[in-house]
């Protein structure tokens, strides 16, 4: 079985660190294959970025198409996700989904926890429009402020874990958001009485999983791969893949 | 006041319809200007297809930034909606959005009529991403089929008000959804027992009154501009817009 | 077009406050006319009080009706709102409702602050039975009493103010609830990094878009006006206009 | 125990045929009395006369003020329900809430049944404003129209059995809504797969036990009684209640 | 009316503390029998506890079938509750059900008292499961830990009210969650602005009103007895009612 | 890792055919070892049933406790599951959890497909309980009755067929539900234009996948195992697990 971790940030030193916790729970019979995107942003952190990283997400998937059994979208709001499963007949994960859903077979309640308040809105939404409002208990920041998004996640480990502790009296389950921080959480499981989501392992899982259970993806439905069209002005590879005509 | 309508679509001809719909609904002191994508699909029917003609807006926009007071997504998934609220200080609204808003305020429930059973999962995903799922009563469409996309409007236009008479049964008002059928709801809604939902009409009203509400639109909160980010590889007008220095 | 302003009320000088703040964005073919309910209570703040001001918005609607284009009926809790929309063949706007749907456009999610604690829990009922309650983050009150309802908006700027900036960090758009703090938004929103929505504001423009969609209001579906019906013992001229034989 | 039995249309015959369906599940310790509505309409079906009712409603109980232990609002759409519990120290019920709230009670979904469609669209709002969306099944109607409301229960009896077998697949309890068909489901209810909820026999027992709970009726938190308060025209008995200065 | 109500903890000493707290709420014509459970824990207080008293509450039903008019089970997670309702033809009540479904006729809100957070997400959970999310302004305990489940309503007495004073700010209706503190309510209520509701009083009035709306309880729609079943190594009189051939 | 398919069912065969299709999907260095309930149902189609067969299946797990990485709650009902969440430090999983957690990563909305009308209201219990609501287009099932439970896979293949293909116009996946049509999904899939759910294998790879993530299980939060805690009367296995002594 062969996963693509596709890394929509242009940072490659965040792809080395999210496979390396992807591989921490690797099947046996599973390889997994990195991909930085060439076009956006060192690290996404608006609904615009995440707008144009989910173009360059079809476009790195449509580079590869054929040659991978799962893909992960390796950035926490999931850029391109839906876009992906029409488009590509293997299964494609994010990492805020898969850590969602795992919440719910952990727990009764799920809360985020991030590293700066400036994400916590657009990472809500998420929930909301997952529609798990009424199993969500909010997101939970540290007040400190950071200077390198690079190493945050050592930078800030005091405050995130001070925040963890905090939050786990809300909720059962704590979703570590954000590449950043991917890692994070097999470090400081057991300081915390919560349990801890690392996202990037959730979407390797849930990737190996359905790779399994569904070979050619979210193929059927209104999920089912659009009828080839004509297009204008797109990424080359990508205007192929969407307008060929071999398509069964 | 001006007002800038981008079809996201890259059809001239939808184009006009939808500016001959929105003109009828103007006010006075505001003047509506149009402008059709270069790049992306003829006529946008899938989440994977939004995700790209979301990235055009975006440069659409930015090519007329400081020009207009107010701008209008003229397709019915809103392309870009959220991304182009954050990255520009006017105005922005969709038409799906903009109808479902409307029906609030005309009645207790609303739902969808569309001319393809194909649309209708992706277009009552947008109602529960709402968070209005409570007030939505379903998408209705005719079965029968289609040739002509330009002319939908005209050639299903018995069995389109055949099924608002049925859909009527269910709610209050009945939004019809998708570009090629603007206009429609004005030629059609005496023969219907509940109200008709124009979007491209809803969108227009909706921007010409935020302008005046909110000059500066969405510009606040977690829909403020984000900070000047440098970016590799995306449309230039777009880049330059979103690393400019000078930004406040 | 000729705009209603209908205080349920029966304060004369926050009907001028009222209009004073709607003035601000009228469209420039629109005229707005005052009136103030005769019958009543200085200042509405109980689920009772609605209940009788309802009632009696109805009967100034009767009394004026067939010669303007829309109404607004201004008071938070929108008295009477869809009695009115059923009986009477024009738009009728009302202030939560109108704040509630702008802050749907501007925002994922909004925040009511209001001067009193006392009005928080209705207010906050308003949110769960528009069915909005997924966008939500509920009612900030600072938490300072005042002593003249009249200058309040005045009297509590201050705390007003810091409730508002607390507010922020948990919403996109404030709506600052209640008819004696209208016009507030306008004087403190370069201070608070949030949307300010000021209530009386949307539902002018609500009211003056929907006159232009629908010129006979929510005419149709369970809003239609129901049939001409005998009655006793209720306001003549109100009584008149739901009696009255001559109906189409 | 004493219990006012008001019912808010002004048809005695109604009142006649709710009280005897009320009678049939009095506790012993229970005296029920009846009153009848000398303002408004024979038969409420609209939000309009809801809205009027509820302020006649708030007189009549104001007239009989401190002589029951508790009070019922003989009308499906519980006009003046939330005022009433504001302003008088005793229980109230409404035959909805009464009905859904037994529901619960009773199994997973429930559903309305009641005599024409026209009721239908309000009736399921007040689901929705209950925020018990999620336990309902919708509201379904006979085809057959009517002619008299005075004796629809005994005209409609058949097609209304019909309906209640087809909504008996969708739902485990059925709630007969409208207080024409007040004491029907003691009739058919042998012959329906579902449990049948009358409304006026739920609203009864609710309001002899709430009695027994709360002597003093929900006459804390945001249901407290507001201060004491002046008016001008409305009903003399209700404003001096209102405006009592004697109030503790 | 016999009502019997079954403890579904081993201590007998809880048993007669919830028998006191419900007899103070009983109809003329009712007579309350208890019965503590013989198998099980001295104390419910997880899932996995609830789930064996569960089955326990439907072999003492089994025991007394036919005997009772009405059964309520004592533990405020409910155990057995919906199984309950399946396999006799009694009405059954739990305390967190009817204490829940009395709060939607009091107030807006409610929110739960208990005396330990430990048992906050658990009976919060309840919550969510019953749809009433909406109505729901989270669970609220002291800060302070007890020595002894028998005492705790004494020992904690003072830390509880103020538990529920905070707790007022946030709801209309306080439920005090737990049997330890069954008859609480009755003596501090007059100290605390919000209403408070005590469930076994609740549950008891409950179980007498449904006794008699629907003698046979909820005997119908996916609540009807199951089909006789043959099983093994179950409870010998909970297998003998579960196979019985005579059922009608 | 060594998984295990508790049957809570007591019928042999149905464990083989639900190992059968959980094999097909199992990784390569994972185990399956099954077990089948001694006490309880031949087949679980009541809340009743799934009481008792719920404390069998802690039973079952407590007898081997220690010996397995992760188990697998083989009945659509999930009976015991969050129970042995909290007793058990491995992963447990449930088959209609499973289930409906992969629709989520699959499509927009679902639906269960199951062989009879009378385990449709139970089952779509199930989706409201979890809060999934938003997601789930309804339970659907075909009219024909069968006579034999253990071939019913094989006797109402067509008409399953044909409502799966009925609901595949109302949702992306189609869960096919209840233990006696596990492996059909793969038979039939090529024929249905909406993806097909197995739940026995979603159950299968989700606990081989928390497997990975969490070797402990769900073992902090609110589902962590509670304290020891003496018992009486309870199976005597498990009731040495809950109150032993020596736990950390």
């Amino acid at each position: 079985m062969r996963l693509l971790l596709i890394n929509p940030n242009t940072t490659q030193a965040l792809t080395e660190r999210l496979a390396a916790a992807a591989r921490t729970v690797l099947p046996p019979d599973a390889e997994l294959v990195t991909m930085t995107a060439r076009r956006g942003f060192a690290y996404i952190s608006s609904r615009a970025e995440a707008q144009l990283a989910g173009a360059e997400v079809l476009s790195m998937l449509a580079e590869k198409a054929g040659t991978f059994d799962a893909a992960i979208i390796a950035a926490f709001g999931d850029p391109g996700l839906s876009a992906a499963r029409e488009l590509f007949d293997i299964p494609v994960t994010g990492m805020s989904e898969a850590a969602m859903v795992t919440a719910l077979s952990l727990g009764e309640r799920f809360a985020f926890v991030t590293f700066t308040p400036q994400l916590a809105p657009w990472y809500g939404e998420k929930v909301t429009r997952m529609g798990l409002g009424a199993r969500f208990s909010g997101t939970f920041t540290p007040e400190d402020s950071f200077e390198n998004i690079g190493t945050v996640a050592e930078d800030l480990r005091t405050p995130l874990l001070k925040t963890c502790i905090t939050a786990s009296r809300k909720a059962d389950c704590l979703i570590l958001a954000g590449a950043p921080i991917a890692g994070l959480a097999g470090e400081i499981e057991n300081d915390v009485p919560a349990m801890l989501i690392d996202p990037i392992r959730a979407a390797t899982i849930q990737a190996a999983g359905l790779a399994r259970l569904y070979p050619k993806g979210a193929s059927r439905g209104s999920f089912k791969r659009p009828p080839a069209k004509p297009s204008q002005g797109i990424d080359a590879v990508l205007a192929s893949w969407i307008g060929r005509k071999e398509e069964p």
